[in-house]
């Protein structure tokens, strides 16, 4: 069996942000030699995913909107708990379950092998600060 | 390190529907071999979802209304941005979210190692035409 | 290739609680001597799910009341579809899908290959009764 580690490191500017990571997997996967296996990509801080779908600006606005409508972002005490400890993120902890942790993806003759509009993302919804993302292969 | 790969093809009529594709998995885990292992079940499109629960129709229908409440159909170019585009689907990439992409289940004694009631379903949001499945199982 | 199963068995009071199983977790890593390699955990239960997230009682309480708002508890035949079965746990179905079945994790250097803050949780949502947690972890 193989096995390849590598940490991804992600700086999005804005406090929500949508980045195509694909090529950085695709990169990871040539470099673990993996004919046949399964990669997983997972974000490692608690108020950021890893998801699939489509690498559409339109799309991304929408699901920013709805998140937001979901579990809105709100700096004052209310209407999160963990806030009044000083933190204002706690509106980032519920988006990440909507969107997420991680994805696992089959690797097939040494690629990805993905549907016809399967984009791997990185979903920032605290962000303005340096947080990795894992991806981890293994297979033969 | 044995692996197997297999797609299923799914023809749903309805816009949303779900079908319980837990004995083509099983087949797929025996014709493996593998004994001990992980079995990875994805859709392979991103207005779909694999997700394991109950196979209860009404279950099932509570599930699409929940669904169309927390992310509305909506033919018109409004709410969703990528319906300006001319698709009209974008409610269905985000029920999606909801629902998940994937399933990773233990392979153990050469069987799918379940709870009680757990089945495995194919969810779609967008239907009408083939979409594929994808099943990727690794072990020994 | 190397593999390990282990269930753990919950017990969960209330109808809707949150256990960290972080600690049975590495101590199933261990056990398993696997150094590079995938560990699954998931509920074997329809009505639970695993997640990770932030080790916090003021996030868990927002999250139970978020679950609560998104798919409310309702004895009453009404608004779900399986109660009229003589079921009281439909919403129970729902919240699991929000926050998820299962995790995968990296194991690196014989380790779980975590975040600074990940921590895995047992997410119940109809409890008062026995359930079980699987973990299985292959590699080498």
């Amino acid at each position: 069996m193989k096995s390849h580690t590598k940490q991804l490191t992600m700086n999005v500017r804005e406090r929500m942000g949508f980045v195509n990571i694909t090529s950085e997997v695709v990169a990871a996967v040539r470099e673990s030699c993996v004919q046949e296996g399964l990669c997983l990509v997972n974000a490692m801080h608690i108020t950021a995913s890893v998801f699939i779908n489509d690498d559409e600006p339109g799309l991304h606005r929408d699901y920013k909107k709805w998140l937001e409508e979901l579990a809105p972002f709100a700096p004052s005490p209310e209407p999160y708990q963990p806030n009044r400890t000083g933190e204002h993120n706690a509106d980032a902890h519920h988006k990440r379950q909507i969107m997420g942790r991680e994805v696992v993806v089959a690797i097939t003759g040494g690629r990805l092998d993905f549907g016809p509009w399967e984009q791997i993302f990185y979903g920032e919804f605290d962000g303005k600060r340096p947080k990795r993302v894992m991806i981890k292969i293994i297979g033969e």
